[in-house]
Protein backbone atom coordinates (compact mmCIF):
# COMPACT_ATOMS: atom_id res chain seq x y z
CA UNK A 1 0.00 0.00 0.00
CA UNK A 2 1.25 3.37 -0.90
CA UNK A 3 1.69 6.18 1.64
CA UNK A 4 2.69 9.88 1.14
CA UNK A 5 4.67 11.83 4.05
CA UNK A 6 4.84 15.25 3.63
CA UNK A 7 8.01 16.63 5.09
CA UNK A 8 8.02 20.06 6.75
CA UNK A 9 11.21 22.16 8.38
CA UNK A 10 8.77 22.88 11.23
CA UNK A 11 8.50 26.21 13.61
CA UNK A 12 7.70 27.28 16.90
CA UNK A 13 4.73 29.16 15.61
CA UNK A 14 2.25 26.79 15.95
CA UNK A 15 -0.08 28.10 13.06
CA UNK A 16 2.74 27.40 10.52
CA UNK A 17 2.84 23.55 11.63
CA UNK A 18 -1.07 23.77 11.37
CA UNK A 19 -0.91 24.85 8.45
CA UNK A 20 1.20 22.16 7.14
CA UNK A 21 -1.29 19.19 8.76
CA UNK A 22 -4.03 20.83 6.73
CA UNK A 23 -2.07 20.59 3.53
CA UNK A 24 -1.34 17.04 4.42
CA UNK A 25 -5.40 16.71 4.73
CA UNK A 26 -5.69 18.06 1.68
CA UNK A 27 -3.13 15.66 -0.17
CA UNK A 28 -5.07 12.58 1.54
CA UNK A 29 -8.56 13.85 0.02
CA UNK A 30 -6.89 14.91 -3.54
CA UNK A 31 -4.96 11.77 -4.31
CA UNK A 32 -6.80 8.91 -2.79
CA UNK A 33 -6.65 6.56 -5.71
CA UNK A 34 -2.88 6.54 -5.75
CA UNK A 35 -1.69 7.36 -2.19
CA UNK A 36 -4.24 5.73 0.50
CA UNK A 37 -2.04 6.66 3.31
CA UNK A 38 -1.16 10.02 3.97
CA UNK A 39 1.09 11.55 6.75
CA UNK A 40 2.73 14.79 7.96
CA UNK A 41 6.26 15.26 9.75
CA UNK A 42 8.62 17.65 10.64
CA UNK A 43 12.23 17.93 10.71
CA UNK A 44 12.09 19.64 14.02
CA UNK A 45 10.39 21.90 16.56
CA UNK A 46 7.17 20.10 15.90
CA UNK A 47 5.35 16.50 16.22
CA UNK A 48 5.03 14.48 14.55
CA UNK A 49 9.00 13.46 13.38
CA UNK A 50 9.30 12.74 10.62
CA UNK A 51 10.90 8.90 11.80
CA UNK A 52 7.10 9.09 13.80
CA UNK A 53 5.73 9.67 10.71
CA UNK A 54 7.23 6.66 9.08
CA UNK A 55 6.26 5.08 11.76
CA UNK A 56 2.43 6.26 10.91
CA UNK A 57 2.63 5.62 7.48
CA UNK A 58 3.83 1.91 8.80
CA UNK A 59 1.30 1.39 11.10
CA UNK A 60 -1.32 2.04 8.60
CA UNK A 61 -0.36 -0.58 6.30
CA UNK A 62 2.33 1.20 4.22
CA UNK A 63 4.78 -1.51 2.16
CA UNK A 64 6.44 1.75 -0.23
CA UNK A 65 6.72 5.40 1.12
CA UNK A 66 6.92 8.38 -1.14
CA UNK A 67 8.67 11.12 1.07
CA UNK A 68 7.85 14.82 -0.08
CA UNK A 69 10.16 17.38 1.31
CA UNK A 70 8.07 20.47 1.72
CA UNK A 71 11.14 22.74 1.61
CA UNK A 72 11.74 25.22 -1.05
CA UNK A 73 15.94 25.40 -1.49
CA UNK A 74 17.85 22.75 -1.75
CA UNK A 75 19.94 23.59 1.09
CA UNK A 76 21.16 21.09 4.01
CA UNK A 77 17.64 19.65 4.87
CA UNK A 78 16.87 18.32 1.80
CA UNK A 79 20.08 17.47 0.54
CA UNK A 80 20.93 16.01 3.99
CA UNK A 81 19.24 15.75 6.98
CA UNK A 82 16.05 14.29 5.15
CA UNK A 83 17.88 11.87 3.49
CA UNK A 84 19.33 10.88 6.47
CA UNK A 85 16.58 10.02 8.78
CA UNK A 86 15.37 8.00 5.52
CA UNK A 87 18.18 5.63 5.31
CA UNK A 88 17.98 5.37 9.06
CA UNK A 89 14.30 4.51 8.38
CA UNK A 90 15.36 2.21 5.47
CA UNK A 91 17.71 0.27 8.04
CA UNK A 92 15.00 -0.09 10.12
CA UNK A 93 12.58 -1.67 7.82
CA UNK A 94 14.30 -3.37 4.93
CA UNK A 95 11.26 -4.43 3.61
CA UNK A 96 9.39 -1.16 3.12
CA UNK A 97 10.43 0.83 -0.02
CA UNK A 98 10.77 4.02 0.61
CA UNK A 99 11.60 6.62 -1.58
CA UNK A 100 12.51 10.82 -1.27
CA UNK A 101 10.69 13.28 -4.46
CA UNK A 102 12.32 16.48 -5.78
CA UNK A 103 11.98 19.46 -3.24
CA UNK A 104 9.07 21.80 -3.57
CA UNK A 105 10.87 24.48 -4.81
CA UNK A 106 12.16 22.13 -7.58
CA UNK A 107 9.39 21.62 -8.75
CA UNK A 108 8.45 22.56 -13.00
CA UNK A 109 5.58 23.65 -12.36
CA UNK A 110 6.32 26.41 -9.79
CA UNK A 111 6.43 29.14 -12.14
CA UNK A 112 2.97 29.01 -13.38
CA UNK A 113 2.10 28.29 -9.60
CA UNK A 114 3.73 31.60 -9.13
CA UNK A 115 2.01 33.36 -12.05
CA UNK A 116 -1.65 32.64 -11.13
CA UNK A 117 -0.69 33.76 -7.38
CA UNK A 118 -0.02 36.82 -8.99
CA UNK A 119 -3.19 36.87 -10.81
CA UNK A 120 -5.04 36.52 -7.44
CA UNK A 121 -3.67 39.56 -6.37
CA UNK A 122 -7.12 41.57 -5.82
CA UNK A 123 -7.91 39.36 -2.84
CA UNK A 124 -5.41 40.62 -0.52
CA UNK A 125 -5.07 43.91 0.77
CA UNK A 126 -1.77 46.14 1.82
CA UNK A 127 -1.94 48.16 4.98
CA UNK A 128 -1.57 52.17 4.03
CA UNK B 1 4.04 49.13 -16.94
CA UNK B 2 3.45 46.25 -14.99
CA UNK B 3 6.57 44.36 -13.34
CA UNK B 4 6.25 41.39 -10.73
CA UNK B 5 8.14 41.29 -7.70
CA UNK B 6 9.63 37.88 -6.51
CA UNK B 7 10.40 38.81 -2.62
CA UNK B 8 12.12 35.83 -1.00
CA UNK B 9 13.77 35.32 2.56
CA UNK B 10 17.52 35.01 1.49
CA UNK B 11 19.86 32.66 2.71
CA UNK B 12 23.68 32.49 4.06
CA UNK B 13 23.61 30.21 1.35
CA UNK B 14 24.72 31.73 -1.81
CA UNK B 15 23.05 28.74 -3.49
CA UNK B 16 19.85 29.08 -2.62
CA UNK B 17 19.76 32.82 -3.31
CA UNK B 18 20.38 31.88 -6.87
CA UNK B 19 17.72 29.33 -7.15
CA UNK B 20 15.62 32.74 -6.48
CA UNK B 21 17.02 34.76 -8.78
CA UNK B 22 16.85 31.68 -11.62
CA UNK B 23 13.00 31.14 -10.46
CA UNK B 24 12.86 35.35 -11.38
CA UNK B 25 14.40 34.50 -14.75
CA UNK B 26 12.31 31.96 -15.67
CA UNK B 27 9.24 34.05 -14.28
CA UNK B 28 10.54 36.70 -16.86
CA UNK B 29 10.65 34.34 -19.60
CA UNK B 30 7.26 32.62 -18.99
CA UNK B 31 4.59 35.90 -18.26
CA UNK B 32 6.65 38.46 -20.32
CA UNK B 33 2.87 39.12 -21.96
CA UNK B 34 1.54 40.24 -18.81
CA UNK B 35 4.31 41.59 -16.89
CA UNK B 36 7.39 43.27 -18.49
CA UNK B 37 9.53 43.64 -15.97
CA UNK B 38 10.53 40.75 -13.38
CA UNK B 39 12.97 41.16 -10.69
CA UNK B 40 13.86 39.18 -7.25
CA UNK B 41 14.13 40.48 -3.95
CA UNK B 42 15.17 39.15 -0.78
CA UNK B 43 13.94 40.04 3.03
CA UNK B 44 17.33 39.10 4.74
CA UNK B 45 20.79 37.96 4.07
CA UNK B 46 21.35 38.71 0.16
CA UNK B 47 20.76 41.19 -2.07
CA UNK B 48 19.17 42.96 -3.69
CA UNK B 49 17.03 43.63 -0.80
CA UNK B 50 12.87 44.41 -0.85
CA UNK B 51 13.53 47.97 -1.14
CA UNK B 52 15.95 47.59 -3.80
CA UNK B 53 13.91 45.19 -6.01
CA UNK B 54 11.22 47.68 -5.54
CA UNK B 55 13.82 50.29 -7.04
CA UNK B 56 14.67 48.02 -9.92
CA UNK B 57 11.32 47.79 -10.72
CA UNK B 58 10.38 51.21 -11.20
CA UNK B 59 14.15 52.13 -12.86
CA UNK B 60 12.29 49.79 -15.59
CA UNK B 61 9.35 51.64 -15.93
CA UNK B 62 7.50 50.27 -13.48
CA UNK B 63 3.73 51.42 -12.90
CA UNK B 64 2.29 48.89 -11.03
CA UNK B 65 4.50 46.42 -9.33
CA UNK B 66 2.74 42.82 -8.03
CA UNK B 67 4.83 41.46 -5.19
CA UNK B 68 5.13 38.04 -4.95
CA UNK B 69 6.32 36.20 -1.58
CA UNK B 70 7.82 33.19 -2.07
CA UNK B 71 7.02 31.69 1.72
CA UNK B 72 5.27 28.13 2.26
CA UNK B 73 3.89 29.94 5.83
CA UNK B 74 1.67 32.89 7.09
CA UNK B 75 4.21 33.95 9.11
CA UNK B 76 5.56 37.17 10.45
CA UNK B 77 7.67 37.50 7.77
CA UNK B 78 4.09 37.62 5.48
CA UNK B 79 1.87 39.43 7.83
CA UNK B 80 4.27 42.24 8.63
CA UNK B 81 7.44 42.40 7.38
CA UNK B 82 6.90 42.02 3.41
CA UNK B 83 4.06 44.53 4.15
CA UNK B 84 6.07 47.13 6.01
CA UNK B 85 8.63 47.52 3.22
CA UNK B 86 5.18 47.86 0.84
CA UNK B 87 4.18 50.66 3.17
CA UNK B 88 6.95 52.47 3.29
CA UNK B 89 7.63 52.04 -0.89
CA UNK B 90 4.04 53.53 -1.43
CA UNK B 91 4.85 56.63 0.92
CA UNK B 92 8.17 56.85 -1.25
CA UNK B 93 6.52 56.66 -4.51
CA UNK B 94 2.78 57.51 -3.92
CA UNK B 95 2.25 57.32 -7.66
CA UNK B 96 3.10 53.85 -8.34
CA UNK B 97 0.48 51.09 -7.88
CA UNK B 98 1.87 48.27 -5.34
CA UNK B 99 0.20 45.04 -4.30
CA UNK B 100 0.81 41.87 -2.91
CA UNK B 101 -0.01 38.40 -4.27
CA UNK B 102 -0.96 35.72 -1.50
CA UNK B 103 1.91 33.95 -0.33
CA UNK B 104 2.70 30.78 -2.48
CA UNK B 105 2.23 28.29 0.36
CA UNK B 106 -1.56 29.89 0.30
CA UNK B 107 -1.82 28.79 -3.52
CA UNK B 108 -4.96 26.36 -4.09
CA UNK B 109 -2.65 24.78 -6.95
CA UNK B 110 -0.16 23.74 -4.17
CA UNK B 111 -1.74 19.82 -3.67
CA UNK B 112 -1.85 19.62 -7.55
CA UNK B 113 2.18 20.61 -7.64
CA UNK B 114 2.99 18.21 -4.52
CA UNK B 115 1.34 15.63 -6.25
CA UNK B 116 3.16 16.16 -9.52
CA UNK B 117 6.34 15.99 -7.48
CA UNK B 118 5.46 12.55 -5.77
CA UNK B 119 5.37 11.43 -9.61
CA UNK B 120 8.49 12.00 -10.77
CA UNK B 121 10.26 10.79 -7.39
CA UNK B 122 11.71 7.93 -9.60
CA UNK B 123 14.67 10.60 -10.59
CA UNK B 124 15.65 11.37 -7.53
CA UNK B 125 18.49 8.97 -5.66
CA UNK B 126 18.29 8.28 -1.92
CA UNK B 127 21.50 7.00 -0.42
CA UNK B 128 21.76 3.74 0.92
Amino acid sequence: MDALLLVAHGSRRQQSNNEVTELADKLRDSCHDDYKIVHAGFLELATPSIPEGIENCIDDGATRITILPYFLNSGRHVVEDVPDFVVAAKNRHPDIDITIAPHLGASPLMVELLVESAKSVSSVQVPT
